[in-house]
């Protein structure tokens, strides 16, 4: 019996609650002597809460492995993020809040110079000189409005930031993996949308004519004349929340990316009036009596730690703070506090570094200690080591678990 | 997708340099109110290191698991230790510095006493009365002057310590796992090589004729008069380090069975001159421009742990110590100090106790704590519980990994 089965036979419902705050990219390092965002930060309620809960730190995939928040979020929500791994155009897509089905296809696309050259188009510029996103959005309403329709599948075009935008093809035996047609280097010829499984056949003919579409439209412009494509990808076959864990999900989340992820796993996700964690604890006070399973989603501490600005991330931390109380009156039987990864400000990006979690619920080992930090955290006292063994304690500590064995 | 895919897939090359330090059976118990190795010496280089380092503890294989060399090893460097074994044959030669190609079978030997009986060979003495080791050596080279080669497989034999040897056979479709013919207890007959797997047929039959080749030279003898082969076997098929992680590695050590394990994962191996840490460390210098991935091996911990002689261990560490800061002048973007295995004074033997880890880099959550003993690396905060879980660190903090998924 593998652990997802073991979670799909034993889990029940039941009305206990189970609140999942996820403030992206909280986990810092302290730069030798120095100190981290948590350190810093003054937070009086997360630290009379860490004293009265459980203390812990979990590699979101394993040690040293610096994810994307796909997988990291897959892992928060109970799922193996080595088993299901969702391809770059889906989650390009799911950032530009494009709705899939499961038939889809989803491409990345960049707007790329090219020129004619012994019968093959060759690569100037694969970025196209990162075309205005303005110019972008004229491209793709060109594209949407010359190319509807290739034999019997739906095309449409969304543009993203400077050259970047994703193509959706809807139809019929859509499926199979396709080669990217990116070259990768500039000076080299675009590549076939080469198919690389057998049943891979029809999308790489409708990418082909397409490919063959899109130049007709562009090829005239001295730039941005033709496209490159990759990640070519469907969003991966996943049991929902529900299914696995009898759960009535609901996503509280502002990005697209993190609203389209929880619908990739079964999550109601309802909008938010506003962008605020303040805002965001509104909405969830709104329809708590709705779901039995809350994901709360903060961007801002990861986009601070992303800009290397330390104090930001501080800030975002005390604007959660400050939330706290409301939150608790809410009177979750299980909140958890954690992050998908680490951003470390002085890294300026993701890291492979485990991530700090306070586990709160009637039943934990009460930590004692009267601050929230990693280094407290990775010397608790929550036994487990890897993000997705989360999702077993929220069920065991609400009660949502029978027992295994008699 | 598992492990070692995934490092495949999403190790990179860079100039970091990786410096890891194995101090053979480091890790030792207290005895009750005694204190260990690492708690009597006197070491204030590592000591002072430790403050600014993560320390934790790893289990070589799984808990309870006392490792050998070969496995143990295999892990530090990155791999399943359960995944690839090292036949005993092939792990003799490595000890004894023969030079093994793939296609080479590698088994261990010991000459033994045996009586006609029936038509059969009964073993009388399996070691032969533990003949001295000149002996053995004498008895090899007239096997060598009388067996060269039995059909087109050239065979050699070389001595080891009192009645042990390993027999190498070279040649073409020598393949399969055959059985052991040492039947284990006195009393029994020898038994014959029986093939275990359908293309270990030719092998066996080889081993019939080399064995019928053997007992001509030996049968007239009253002691030593025949052989007993086990441990038949091959070196694993196993990927090099450069192929999985990406790295240019290089092993410093002076014993022969290191050297050859280090050989085996694709290393280069440096000859050391003379046998002391400070030669080891003298070569390391020399060679720090050329690789970006160290190993060095530091054998005497292991020894005088196998003897029971804790002062001699704590000799060992205290002259480490000495040569800490020449090695730390390299400036290592990561250095780790670890042991294959434990090896307690008072088991006399190798254990399956956790091994102490000192984890150094940019990166890290200082200890804090001014002692580098096992008892504040069970307690540390590197969140990993395995030896194979290293090289994924080794690999983050020195930035030798790409982000896993967007």
């Amino acid at each position: 019996m593998d652990r997802e089965n073991l979670f799909r036979e034993m889990s029940i419902k039941n009305d206990k609650k189970i609140l999942l705050i996820v403030m992206d990219g909280l986990g810092d390092i302290p730069n030798y002597h120095g100190k981290t965002a948590l350190e810093i930060a003054n937070k009086p309620n997360l630290d009379a809460l860490s004293s009265i809960s459980e203390l812990g730190a979990v590699n979101p995939i394993l040690p040293g492995i610096t994810p994307g928040s796909g997988p990291s979020h897959l892992a928060l929500f109970g799922y193996d993020p080595l088993k299901y791994e969702i391809g770059r155009g889906v989650l390009e897509a799911l950032g530009l809040g494009i709705e899939l089905k499961p038939s889809d296809i989803a491409i990345r696309g960049n707007f790329c110079t090219v020129k004619e050259e012994g019968g093959k188009l060759i690569v100037v510029d694969r970025r196209a000189g990162r075309i205005p996103t303005s110019e972008n959005q004229k491209l793709c309403e060109l594209l949407n409005s010359k190319i509807k329709i290739i034999d019997d599948v739906e095309v449409s075009f969304t543009p993203g930031m400077e050259h970047r935008f994703v193509v959706v093809l809807r139809g019929k035996n859509l499926k199979g993996q396709v080669e990217d047609t990116d070259p990768q280097k500039e000076g080299l010829p675009v590549r076939d949308p080469v198919p690389l499984t057998p049943e891979a056949e029809y999308l790489s003919e409708i990418l082909k004519k397409l490919l063959a579409r899109i130049w007709e439209v562009l090829r005239d412009r001295e730039n941005a004349n033709f496209v490159l494509l990759r990640g070519i990808s469907q969003i991966p076959d996943i049991p929902s929340m529900t299914e696995l864990f009898k759960l009535s999900p609901c996503a509280i989340a502002v990005y697209p990316m993190y609203r389209g992820l929880s619908k990739l796993v079964g999550m109601t996700v309802v909008d938010v009036d506003g962008e605020t964690i303040e805002d965001e604890v509104k909405k969830l006070k709104e329809v708590w009596d709705s779901f039995d399973f809350f994901y709360l989603h903060i961007k801002k501490t990861d986009s601070y730690g992303e800009d290397g600005n330390l104090t930001g991330k501080v800030r975002v931390i005390e604007e959660f703070d400050r939330a706290l109380p409301e939150i608790l009156k809410l009177k979750p039987d299980v909140l958890v506090v954690t992050c998908d990864h680490s951003t470390p400000a002085i890294i300026k990006g993701h890291s492979w570094h485990p991530c700090p979690v306070l586990f709160h619920s009637p039943y934990v080992f009460p930590s004692g200690v009267d601050r929230f930090t990693e280094r407290n955290c990775l010397r608790g006292t929550l036994k487990v080591s890897y993000s997705v063994e989360l999702m077993g304690l929220m069920l065991a500590h609400s009660g949502k678990l029978i027992k295994f064995g008699a």
